[in-house]
């Protein structure tokens, strides 16, 4: 920590799940945190932002009461870039830690499955500043809900995949369930890997699960590759 | 259903997932409904019994003056016989429901992944009831948030396996993060397959997360192999 009065107020900041969709599935913790933080941080860009607030919001109306930080996080392909636009967005959280605000940074799901959260979070702790980690319902968990069905019994195994995973043929052929993130424009692609194998798979997705728009497709050959980026598949044996 | 006057009220059964450990953890939802509901049941034998109506009294003290309903669950090895116990479970969860009851049946975690309750839900489920599953906190997000540490990051696969998993050792030498969940038993097979590979990977491990005797290793060589089953490795390379 960079400041040199002792007894100066450091913030504290909280990277902090609003689950997937439903408001009501938040938790008591994060509604709490959301109350007690003097400031709400959100990606400027990229689609997560405004769900996460408006999730949020659902559960906790004071919220519009409190200071936003629009915290710019573009996504960026050329990793130099990348690793720097994520440098300059915890510098600027530090600036805001530094004058003694307690930050709820939002995020969709859980912090620390798949979230960009997590690049800001692993360079305010290695700068010394405390932060926590605040679980939040994953989608895959909602999906199972929505589903009205388990996603693994007893000695299965359970695989998330990201849709951007380099291996997603091998991976889709791993035993147990597999859980398809943020399938999106690979819908198409993973369409096609499991039609051609040899025992056909149990295939469902839901599309924006616990957000407007919702849609459940229960069979393979039914889902739509125009579906959004917000589409989780299931597969099982 | 049974019921043959077309106006009596039949209850709904809901999974509820009270997260792992921490009360605070739960949903908004969880919390709603087991103050709505008219009876709460959990498994009469297992480990989970009493704790997961611990976390949900820590949450919502009104629970103790609602009936509680004691699921005979016993572990059998036996697969003919533990279908037996889970129908005449199921059995016993319908009658209640046919009393008009709504039900909250607690579950530590989410109740889609390796929860005892979905024996019963998709019993119930097939018999024509309502019910519908309440997504918690997996263990493994409390144990993301307990390291302070993301699982898995942009293109990375996540895998969750039960320590009970038959290719264990296969399922170790996945690329991606890994995770155990109730190791307990085979924390000491674990670790001398952990500690043969050409690479060795990063290993932490929480015990009890979020629960009285809390315990945190972070060094594959620390682990202790005499941990309880509540037991939660990390793997990743």
């Amino acid at each position: 920590m960079e400041s040199k009065d002792p007894n100066k107020k450091i913030g504290k900041l909280y990277g902090l799940g609003v689950g997937p969709g439903d408001p009501e599935l938040m938790t008591l913790k994060a509604a709490r945190l959301i109350r007690e933080c003097h400031a709400i941080a959100i990606p400027a860009s990229g689609r997560e932002t405004n769900v996460a607030l408006e999730i949020a919001k659902g559960a906790v109306p004071e919220i519009e009461a409190k200071e936003l930080l629009e915290i710019s996080m573009p996504m960026i392909r050329d990793d130099s870039k990348l690793q720097e636009s994520h440098d300059k967005a915890a510098a600027m959280v530090i600036l805001e830690l530094e004058k003694g605000k307690d930050i709820a940074f939002l995020t969709l799901g859980d912090p620390s499955i798949y979230s960009t959260y997590i690049y800001i979070h692993n360079r305010v702790t290695a700068q010394g500043y405390r932060t926590e980690i605040v679980p939040g319902i994953p989608s895959f968990c909602a999906v199972a809900a929505r589903l009205n069905e388990g996603l693994t019994e007893a000695a299965e195994a359970l695989h998330v995949i990201p849709a951007s995973y380099e291996g997603i043929e091998e991976a889709l052929a791993l035993k147990g369930t597999r859980v398809l993130m943020k399938s999106g424009k690979s819908i198409g692609k993973v369409k096609a890997i499991l039609e051609q194998m040899e025992n056909p798979p149990r295939v469902k997705m839901v599309e924006r699960c616990g957000m407007k728009g919702e849609r459940v497709f229960n069979r393979l050959e039914d889902l739509d590759e125009e579906a959004s980026y917000f589409s989780i598949l299931v597969v099982k044996d």
